[in-house]
């Protein structure tokens, strides 16, 4: 049974000193003094560190933080990391879906892994409630990564989990913005699940529309329901809504699949095929300048697909009719063409973000917390987490320790407190000193490498509260550009010290992605599927 | 339009001769007379060759048949074709999947493909009618590969296909013998839909069972159910009802993941895990002599593999309580261990065949045929399939070719009169003068082979329905022998020229799978898999 520190009265667990007025402070979450804890690091049980997600901050964090000196347990709904950059090429097969995944319990020196969803965190206690969820009889069961209610249809089981420090890195989910039909009917892109299903529905389509036109029968006393030519030219449209990189590369990859694979095997359909992005912003990949979103813009349209900027999606529904109800077509209401709806067989939805409900539930709750009196009086006081107000996200200090707040209103820090044992990183952070950093996975993981590397450092110094933050940087985001996709061999890069295009950026594009955050099994096996993607052309297989 | 043969008048459709006696016989499926034919072959169109299937038979019959004589359709309810032999490690994560497929559409030289079941066929208009089934909204929603009665959710589109020859290789169902329950809750081995299945379900297993089993909640208000060791050791107890090639493989498989991957991930679980062989035969693998077999019992024994001989399975239930109704586990009654039911989390059906609902709905049709008088004036007898008494499939001659009876009892056949074009290759068929050969991929693969060749050679000959035999071989099995894998990197071979076994019979049934019925990708894609899962461990990911 592992001790815990009683909150009254502090006593160290090793030499049982109690440490009077100016000597060394203790942090509140080691229940040893340092003395003792240098005597013989190998006899002191390693801090436990508990990390909400395994997205690119909650891996990225676990994978730099050393084993050897904290012990690592990782608590996801999800049992891998998703390379996201190269997400969009695994779902139209020019890489396969576990080419860009990272088992978590594969990470080098052991961690501790338990599949759930974190339920709610008692910061008083320092224990996390999970809610096991590795129950899933059927493949699919699983609730799909990006739905907000995951409606699981068994409760699992729960049980707690203790820690001596949290790293939340919960992420966030997609947004909807309430339009009506888009969780029902459209496809994220956020998860190889995600994946997986548009892979299957693109090349279905295609399998669909490849029946024979002609009813044929001899005998007239069966009635056949062949598609028409326009109902194949709805079904060969592919929608997407978000002209940011995700949509951007998603529309890229699935041009290359058509026009190089499924065109030598369904050369009727293609004439029929469209692809179309919608985006309410004027401009589309807002990250990048404009000459270079006018490259992309240019190659686009050269390669045939629309994009439509100033567009606004207000309603996706099944189709009528055979078109809907057999064959998965769907229709789309776009606000700039009034009552006329737009036929689609594939929605693919890649834009907008919303806070976890995880995110939701644990900012609004008050907890008691030791306030650090020395004379053995607790004041227990009630706290609550800090609060973003625009995004909902929780605010952080410049050391990505969570602000809290006394006052009833969580948006407003009326101090300087912070919980020195919790962390949060990621899309579901916002750093009170730069509350513009966007949330991509550049951020996420630059903020947990650097939240890694200061917590392999601070056990060797002397701390005390002030000289945590003294011991430590403050985390500052070097931006290395953005890298986009265009398809057909060609890409866009922009950083800060320079500009590329077409070919040369394709090679800079393909060659950073084996950089980063990826296993040498993975290293490995991208180029083998590029070369082989290349050679013998995609798998088109579905099962 | 095409030109349809007018069954009563026969007239060449090129040189518009009619045959008078004498003149060379035209065979009822072409619809020109040969000296026409033999003038230009280009300008004459190519023989329309209908396949059934793209299993072991279908597919090495499309390969092998040479697409410049003869157009070639392919019509199968699944778009590619399995290579069988391997299907056992790309269920536990040895390989993947798409290094076992081959899409039908990728095959050399073109080929039209629909994808459907194939509903009935006129034998005397030559034509099959085809229920489409690429209807998939859901990625999961195909029919498992061995249910009989596939309930798809809406009935596909029909069409109707026309044909000059037919080959019917349309495989065999698994036999369940009506044990209640094995259709529900068992797992079948026949496809990568079910290897899908089966790869996900152990490795949710072994996860549903890591959770921590100690309650841990402080304030007791929270009821958590963690699995006790007994329900433990019933999820991890692993069984497999078959003790052919495909249920050893399948439990030596099995065995080399949970003892080179998962014993790292999930230490405290593997004393707990059990495989489990039953079988009813007094003798696994019955193809092999007895030494070989026992060799196979005794390398299982030492690894903990269990084999019980003469066990009979009787019923497969959900197991009481939680572990049937969260976790899925089963209880199986056996007729040698009385009232007491042994408890499972996964149960393998890979034992029996029974025959195809399509074989025998259309071995039970009655048709007409032109009984080939050249008088002008057709009699049109009501004729059968031949239908073998044993198994139900369909009787066909020495050339592989349907026979067909005028009795009322299509299982007695009075004359030696066969259908000319149509043909029965593989799991279907019964060879009248060799009925006990086996129904495995070798005798399929052969048969199709030999079958192509034949017509690959025939359309220059001069055929009448007896030159047509006079031109043709006969079709002889040549057993290659048998080649199982045991698990630990040892495996058996058997055939007429020799006997090997541990090591050395691994590198045999290694190399033997790269030379068969593979693309150059897979041939490439597969050792590359058995390295990356050799270095690497093999992937664990769920999704």
């Amino acid at each position: 049974m592992r001790h815990m520190p009683n909150p009254r009265v502090f006593t160290c667990s090793l030499c049982r000193a109690k440490p009077g007025r100016g000597q060394t402070r203790l942090p509140r979450i080691i229940n040893s003094c340092y003395s003792s804890l240098s005597k013989s690091n190998k006899d002191v049980r390693r801090q436990r560190v508990v990390i909400l997600g395994s997205g690119w901050a909650g891996y990225t964090f676990s994978r730099t933080l050393d084993p050897s000196k904290y012990e690592r347990i990782v608590i996801s709904p999800r049992s891998y990391f998703v390379f996201t950059p190269l997400l969009a090429s695994t779902s139209v097969g020019t890489l396969e879906f576990r080419a860009v995944l990272e088992p978590v319990r594969r990470l080098p020196g052991g961690v501790r892994f338990h599949q759930g969803w974190a339920d709610e965190v008692d910061f008083s206690r320092k224990v996390v409630r999970v809610e096991a969820n590795a129950v899933d009889p059927l493949p699919d069961a699983m609730p799909p990564s990006t739905s907000p209610n995951p409606s699981q249809p068994l409760r699992g089981e729960l049980f707690d989990v203790e820690y001596d420090k949290l790293v939340i890195a919960v992420g966030a989910y997609s947004q909807t913005f309430g339009i009506q039909g888009v969780r029902e009917h459209a496809h994220f892109l956020r998860d190889v699940g995600d994946a997986r299903r548009i892979r299957l529905r693109v090349l279905s389509l295609f399998e669909q529309c490849s029946y024979p036109t002609r009813p044929d029968n001899k005998d007239g006393s069966i009635a056949t329901n062949p598609l028409s030519e326009e109902d194949k030219r709805s079904l060969l449209h592919f929608v997407i809504v978000g002209g940011g990189p995700t949509g951007i590369e998603f529309a890229a990859e699935l041009h290359d699949l058509i026009h190089e694979d499924l065109k030598a095997m369904y050369p009727e359909l293609i004439p029929l095929v469209r692809i179309t992005v919608y985006d309410i912003a004027p401009k589309v990949l807002p990250m990048f300048d404009q000459a270079l979103a006018n490259y992309a813009m240019e190659h686009f349209a050269r390669q045939g697909i629309q994009v439509r900027t100033e567009h606004h999606l207000e309603r996706v529904r099944v189709a009528d009719g055979d078109l809907g109800r057999a064959h998965g077509g769907l229709s789309i209401k776009i606000k700039e063409y009034g009552e006329k709806e737009v036929n689609a067989g594939l929605v693919v939805w890649s834009t907008g973000l919303m806070q976890n409900p995880f995110v939701e539930q644990v900012v609004g709750k008050e907890f008691a917390i030791n306030d650090g009196s020395e004379s053995g009086q607790s004041k227990t006081d009630q706290h609550r987490l800090l609060k973003d107000q625009k995004t909902g996200g929780i605010v952080t200090d410049r050391y990505l320790r969570a602000r809290i707040t006394k006052d009833h209103d969580s948006s407003i820090g009326a101090t300087d407190a912070v919980l020195p044992d919790v962390f949060v990183i990621g899309d579901c952070a916002v750093m009170e000193n730069d509350r513009s950093l966007p949330k991509t996975a550049q951020v996420a993981s630059q903020q947990a490498g650097h939240l890694a590397k200061q917590l392999n450092k601070s056990i060797q110094t002397s701390p005390t509260p002030t000289d945590v933050s003294n011991a430590w940087k403050p985390f500052k985001f070097r931006n290395w550009g953005t890298l986009t996709y265009l398809g057909g061999w060609k890409a866009i890069h922009q950083s800060s010290a320079d500009e590329l295009r077409g070919w040369v950026a394709w090679i800079v594009w393909r060659g950073a992605y084996l950089t980063r955050s990826m296993s040498v099994r993975n290293k490995l096996m991208v180029p083998v599927y590029w070369f082989v993607s290349w050679v013998f052309g995609r798998d088109i297989s579905r099962f």
